[in-house]
């Protein structure tokens, strides 16, 4: 099969990587030819170059880059396609996304392989990134139901555990264990700055250890990632800390009314219902899903 | 020296193995005679008993049980010391603990060597436990300098980062740092559990990973740990839950007022701050303070 990339960065780099591998034909596009040349002198793509023409008549395309520009790309892109050729991307969140690109191109079919590190580029890209990881695909009522075949194929070619819901559904339950995190951590480093005594906020800073690193960790990272999931996910993110806000608050008043054996069993139901999520969590600090 | 220790768990244990290896005489006491068998065993303590009426003759006794056991283990014990014996103790939380403690052993001075595991026990105990790691001593105006100057000497030759601050301060920056993280990360559980589609809360549980549980790991742990927190540390922990909740609702109001320019300065100087706690931190999972 042919393979459009468009972004090889991190993820762009790492689906050509293993498409290659499995033997498919991959055409990548970068925005600065620096990119697309250390593209192919890595193997991620067989060619590359930085004009979106040049992907005239491969299968499937894959956007790979950040979400501000994928609809942007993705107008200028569908001019160069032949009608039966499928349309996807990766961003991370679906709704925005799929509303904006479906009506520029029926053969669109949102997805989000939930993979990821710390570090960005063509550089660290790699090859198993999606292996026994989601890989989440969001069609519509009017998506064409070979688009999402076509995609659900590849994506298990990649080892990746296929999900298929809404884009609704998506993004609901990203804002829970993805984009709340990151809120609910960057308030907790938010609110130590905010103590106004200087002894006890350095204090603080001294005292600090596993415990703060570790829940404070995706609230101080990229400033970006943060802003991207309150702007594109707004409605569900806001949805998200109401019901958190509502569990602090619970707690909170529990605290205040010293009723101990209610929190006693609060602390008892998050600490048996945490294995429900961490069951299949890879190795720290490989995701930024 | 003489140096008497009480509750021979992974701390008590673990000051054990280092007093001793430093020239220490170290005598235990703990509840159980297995307990005080197996220190022996690990070669923590010269003696053991499960009688406190044993320490007669020791230059300072720690203090090493539960909380909520050790005001009544000290009354049961200072019979038993001469009026120069210094009594510490190493709980999480000082201000309940020095109150209590101060009218009945005027030797006494709090102390709070902050490292620990995730596992319990006087067979996870280990040397060089609380080397490189804050040891915090927090003397009244009541406290006999020489008994702050042992304590200082003690836990410098455990090659630990001492700092000395009243209880007050101590309670208010371990508040910030571990026992609000608890609440906060605690809470992120409660309100994925509160999400009432069955879909959405099933798909949120596949779909996470890292970040959620990094965020999640303090709030899933022991349950004692986070009630002990909020029963001793009962007002510094509302306090600071209210600063946080202040933070967190300062977030909220610009995501709904779509200030993304605040939002981008807020998530930067979170991600800016964040390096000020983690300095000094060590590996994962290793401490529980």
């Amino acid at each position: 099969m042919k393979i459009g990339i468009v972004g090889l960065g991190l993820i762009g780099g790492s689906l050509g990587l293993d498409f290659r591998r499995l033997g498919h034909e991959v055409w990548g596009v970068a925005r600065r030819s620096a990119t697309s040349e250390a593209a192919i002198a890595c193997h991620a793509v067989d060619q590359a170059s930085t004009e979106l023409n040049s992907l005239r008549g491969v299968d499937i395309v894959f956007l790979c880059t950040p979400i501000h520009v994928i609809e942007a790309i993705a107008l200028d892109l569908v001019p160069h396609l032949s009608p039966e050729t499928v349309l996807t991307d990766v961003g991370s969140v679906k709704g925005a996304i799929v509303a904006a690109l479906s009506p520029h191109w029926p053969n669109f079919v949102g997805g989000h392989p939930m993979a990821g590190k710390s570090e960005v580029g063509i550089a660290v890209a790699e090859p198993h990134l999606f292996a026994h990881r989601a890989y989440v695909i969001t069609p519509t009522d009017h998506t064409p139901a070979p688009a999402v075949a076509l995609l659900t194929e590849l994506a298990k070619g990649l080892q990746a555990h296929v999900f298929t819901c809404s884009p609704a559904v998506h993004d609901r339950a990203v804002a829970w264990i993805s984009h709340l995190p990151v809120m609910v951590s960057g308030s907790l480093i938010q609110a130590c700055l905010q103590e106004p005594d200087a002894t006890v906020r350095q204090l603080a800073q001294q005292f600090a250890s596993s415990g703060f690193r570790d829940t404070s960790r995706v609230g101080g990272g990229h400033p970006e990632l943060g802003l991207m999931m309150a702007q594109y996910n707004r409605a569900e993110v806001l949805r998200s800390l109401q019901g958190y806000q509502q569990a602090l608050q619970q707690l909170t008043h529990r605290i205040e009314t010293e009723d101990w054996a209610a929190i006693a069993d609060l602390l008892a139901a998050n600490h048996a219902a945490r294995p429900d999520f961490i069951r299949s969590a890879p190795a720290p600090d490989t995701t930024a899903s």
